[in-house]
């Protein structure tokens, strides 16, 4: 893949990472990056993730032939605004945003007449930390990217946005926004909530210092999420928040069969119900469920 | 520490690490094994866990001088009958159970007037493989292993097994029977509980192979303990359940006020709960709840 201008906005671990893996491959001549921390796009600078540094969107993606839009989700309106007189023909827009159908909708609210350059994605890449001292040129490598395209996309800007994505060595796969947000909700935003409440619960109690003294390798994979950016965790809730409602009630129906199960002392009850979820969790694992 | 013979009763994950690890210290010279699996008892003899197969416990534990009992807590109770009259008065018993009160009570029935000689401990050093396959002299280093004495237990006896468990690599602390399963509750076993509820609740959907087809390395994490051994969670479980009951009922309602934040669109109040709990995740992270 042959760019010229590339355009970060908002140079995170997500953007940081897509710049660096672009440069790794020699893809692009040049990366310019704009976000709302000067310190962070200084320190995006040393670490030669961008070449130069924009003032605002509209300026950086001036001249660009691709624009990565990787800000929390809820400033994309905003940012989609900013961008879209800056826009040429040419150019085509991604984002990495983890819920779709909100970002379509700030993307045809903000770009309005040029949202057919807008072709949405995301790398299923998910990493606790944030900001560019976890950016990595492989963060991408063998992750799965979903890319959602509109009805108003051209299949060469589809295909050209993927090239990007293929590119920083990620692997593609294609489907429609609604699908995309009801799937995470089950197997991303769900488990992030609940790993984000279990710890708060625990940090509330007045023993909190002594529960957290006893917590060992269990409780902390089990609570790597709730490590998560909350700003951007915030808004992903909110976003997907008729998905993850109807997520959160199913699985409250499912701890309310556990509690029965308890209450009657039903072992072999319970002995099932840890038996198929191990099995399950193993042919996952082996790579049964592979797409 | 200079033992003479060991008896292990259960060579699986958490018996075999023992018996390696006072090998690999030259801490005793001869270590028994006794099991229900042939098979399993034949591999820890290959491993050089054990230098010997005893058909039953109460055979195992003649002439010994240490007895670690780390079957299933569900078995206890048998396990501690069958070794009662092979037991010399010399012979201290320790366990490895995820639980502590119904251990004593198991030991107090199997034992009877030889009580005094159990010294009750928990080594928190999980890990969600199990068998004498995934065994290691190096399990318990560092990790710590709650001792839980019982009003009859001489000091000296707390002592021999605390070294014991020290000579292995274990840092120990000392907290009560009730306290103990009260504060792993929490910590281990709801989270335990909540990763079992979830990867049962994607395995059980229509659209299961497309959910795991997604589920990506947080969902891995979060659900890590849910490939544990079935029997003994189902047994902790069990027997812990009134401390469980309570946090799972605690959790429950702690998710309806997360259920009434997102319906209520509120995003202050979702942000500053994620925020808490990553503020208080780091903070344990650092090693600011060291006890």
């Amino acid at each position: 893949m042959r760019l010229g201008k590339v355009a970060i906005v908002g140079v995170g671990l997500i953007g940081g990472s897509f710049a660096l893996a672009l440069k790794a491959a020699k893809a692009c001549t040049h990366v310019v990056g704009v976000g709302r921390d000067p310190a962070n796009l200084q320190r995006a600078l040393e670490r030669g993730a961008i070449d130069s540094i924009a003032q605002e969107p509209g300026e950086a993606v001036r001249g660009a032939e691709l624009v990565l839009v990787a800000t929390p989700v809820g400033q994309l309106e905003k940012v989609f605004t900013a961008l879209r007189d800056g826009l040429e023909a040419s150019c085509l827009v991604t984002d990495a945003g983890s819920t779709k159908r909100d970002v379509v909708a700030a993307a045809r609210a903000g770009l309005g007449p040029k949202i057919a350059q807008f072709v949405p994605a995301h790398p299923i890449a998910g990493a606790e930390k944030s900001g560019i001292a976890a950016a990595s040129a492989e963060l991408f490598r063998g992750r799965r990217v979903v890319i959602a395209p509109i009805a108003e996309n051209a299949p060469e800007a589809i295909e050209r946005v993927s090239e990007a994505w293929t590119t920083c060595g990620a692997r593609l796969t294609r489907m429609a926004a609604e699908e995309h947000d009801a799937v995470l909700a089950a197997v991303s935003h769900l488990p992030h909530l609940l790993a984000f409440a279990l710890v708060h619960e625990v940090a509330q109690r007045d023993n909190s210092a002594q529960l957290f003294a006893y917590a060992a390798s269990g409780f902390r994979d089990f609570t790597r999420i709730a490590s998560s950016h909350p700003e951007m965790w915030r808004d992903i809730c909110i976003a997907n928040r008729d998905h993850l409602l109807a997520e959160l009630r199913h699985y409250a129906r499912t701890l309310s069969s556990m509690e029965r199960l308890l209450e009657a002392s039903d072992a072999a009850g319970l002995e099932k119900r840890f038996d198929e979820a191990r099995e399950a969790r193993n042919r996952w694992l082996s790579g049964e469920y592979e797409a």
